[in-house]
């Protein structure tokens, strides 16, 4: 998607140590717009996946996902990382490793909301290790719902998430693939 | 907002103690088409003000946030409850009590997203006692931000949020404002 691209280059920050620096229009202050035509994108490239239900992680997946639904017509989940007090005492849950954190951190379904015989796609904003993808895979596979595709605004290529991601055998999008990030530079693939 | 008030009757819980549950629809799993109305209808009430950014808080207040930025044509910045590694080490940083995690927690903003002359509308999901949108008020004041409105999905009347929040003599917006809850009954002004 060239509009993401194009701001991921005006805007986007390589800190070195595969950190991308999208702050300023993904992870804390967010371009509505921009998240509105990516939600467009995802609607277009997932429009025969059959999905039901678009399951994301909170916080950062919160913003395309709900953008997405919209274009969709889907309710969107996000797994929460803390129990609040309205969820039920059985949930499912799994862990995951936190990029940014440096420790694992919990993703938390309540079974209200994830049924058995739904069609999930995941939407996130990164796909990194996919260890956070990985972890919604799980809660769908625990809570009985088929995976049927996933997407994220920005996929870094060289951190392999993809590759753990393969054998699910569905569709994985990504609207800005980045193949390499060596000082100013940002290279698509 | 008519919309809003029939999906809470429908679907929300009165869960005792002043908490009503509506993660069906809000702060677990989404309705983007919802969101979006609401967005418009915020659109409307705040198109007068003159803001030039929306603040809002991780997590819940996101959805409605950016579907109000999107109609207005403005950013929005949600204040973070953790540091990422991304966010520079001087940053606007305040205490609010968490109703739901009974405990304070930190909200946190990068001066790169909140800079003095901006003209500030918070939005987020619940008034209720008013100490989160403090919390936002006192990050938006430390950064010598104008602010100029406040929106909410749900405002709880019963808590007195609001009286907290007439010093600041700027419009105050909720889409449902509660009276009463009792039993399996809510009550709307």
């Amino acid at each position: 998607m060239q509009l993401l691209k194009d701001r991921i280059l005006k805007d986007g920050k390589n800190l070195g140590g595969g950190i991308l620096k999208v702050d300023g229009f993904i992870n804390h202050q967010v371009d509505p717009a921009l998240m509105f035509e990516a939600g467009k994108e995802f609607a277009r490239r997932f429009q025969h996946v059959g999905a039901t239900k678009i399951l994301t992680a909170e916080i950062s997946g919160i913003a395309p996902a709900v953008m997405t639904g919209y274009h969709m017509g889907l309710p969107v989940v996000y797994a929460r990382k803390h129990k609040p007090i309205t969820m039920p005492d059985q949930v499912f849950l799994t862990l995951a490793p936190s990029h940014t954190k440096g420790r694992m951190v919990e993703l938390i379904v309540s079974p209200e909301f994830l049924a058995g015989g739904e069609r999930v796609l995941i939407i996130d904003d990164f796909l990194a290790s996919g260890a956070t993808i990985l972890g919604l895979v799980r809660l769908a596979e625990t809570a009985g719902a088929v995976l049927v595709g996933i997407g994220t605004l920005i996929e870094k290529v060289f951190e392999g998430g993809r590759k753990k991601l393969e054998h699910l055998n569905i569709p994985i999008e990504s609207l800005a693939a980045i193949e390499r990030m060596e000082g100013e530079v940002i290279s698509f693939q």
